[in-house]
């Protein structure tokens, strides 16, 4: 089995393609806050009395548009976050290169895609279900195969 | 102290614990969002026009159900995801191997026992407040050891 | 370059003070939920059924102090987790030890400040929005040098 120092290193292809990875993702779920604010700021809908522009507003919570940013935002949380944690560790098992540098990449344009048809421009179903079971599916996989690299 | 070649190896006791630990959380964690679409279905509550399966249904927020679900899953959330991040590093802390281990048993049984009490069968307290504060506790004391280890 | 053993060693001053932070921050983290308990408690707001403590009671979702706390420590999953991810990824990717060390002092502190202006003494604008953004910058900074890293 190749040793942490070197699967860990950026001339592992493996690990190369989840740093790569990992930084987009990063990137687009902290864009995510900034959509977040322009609904916020077109809709004027402020979650706190600190946050109004003008003593004429009030704090809402139910903004549909709002909302739907941050329904979208969530599901990352929900998904993206646990496939970081297994994805170094699957790293760790020492994959095909083939395989896992593919799963990363069906995890990291399909949570793109989930972004974009849920919270950028609203594509009817089941466009969101299909982005969100390609990246469960993928997350799932690698998840067995690390678990199963520890059980015995 | 040993260095991280061997501790991130799955030769090492502590990490392969660690390994199993978050494979099985991972995989409990994205069930949550399965569990979340059996009870939307089960009580045809949708958050979403778009995924409404007849015209005759509307979006609806408050079933308390599917609510009851998305706390469970945001709580896991709150509490597994920081498990996730300090126990890689609490591993390279070098701890004691018995204790190490029983932590991340601890952290990893208590959140499966807290999901089934919330979101499953749902169980009077204290029972949910004690698989709570189990995994809280383990999961600040590896805290405190790793800002520890970082700290002089 | 150095190697991943180097560079995931407490040796390191960059990993040294990663390690530093993210143990702070999980536990700044984790309070959030006990801080949630108290708000809870005090207003006599309880999201279940089975949490009531007396017969009278209702189960209710909308005090507004309840509600604060909860929102901050969104805020926090939606920005700590990642930097949790992306920092470790930058130490690996060997940066200047100054800057690095730096970023993650400005993180840790401007999201410690985030919590002290949002959920304990709630201080006016622009105070929380300034705390945002320069953990928010620095995150972006660190998955640009990352995905840069990896990209060529």
């Amino acid at each position: 089995m190749a040793s942490p120092v070197e699967l860990l290193s950026l001339t592992n292809p493996v690990f190369k393609s989840f740093v790569f990875w990992v930084g987009v993702l990063v990137i687009k779920m902290l864009l995510m806050s900034l959509l977040t604010a322009v609904q916020r700021f077109k809709t004027k809908t402020f979650a706190n009395p600190e946050d109004l522009m003008s003593p004429k507003l009030k704090v809402k919570f139910d903004d549909p548009n709002v909302e739907r940013v941050r329904r979208a935002h969530r599901n990352d949380l929900e998904n993206i976050l646990p496939f970081f944690a297994i994805g170094l560790l699957y790293v760790l098992t020492n994959p095909s290169a083939w395989l896992a540098i593919n799963l990363f990449r069906a995890v990291g344009i399909s949570r793109i895609v989930h972004t974009l048809v849920y919270a950028v421009v609203v594509v009817p179903q089941p466009s969101r279900a299909l982005a969100f079971f390609v990246a469960l599916g993928a997350t799932v996989y690698m998840a067995l195969q690390v678990v199963l690299s520890a059980a015995f």
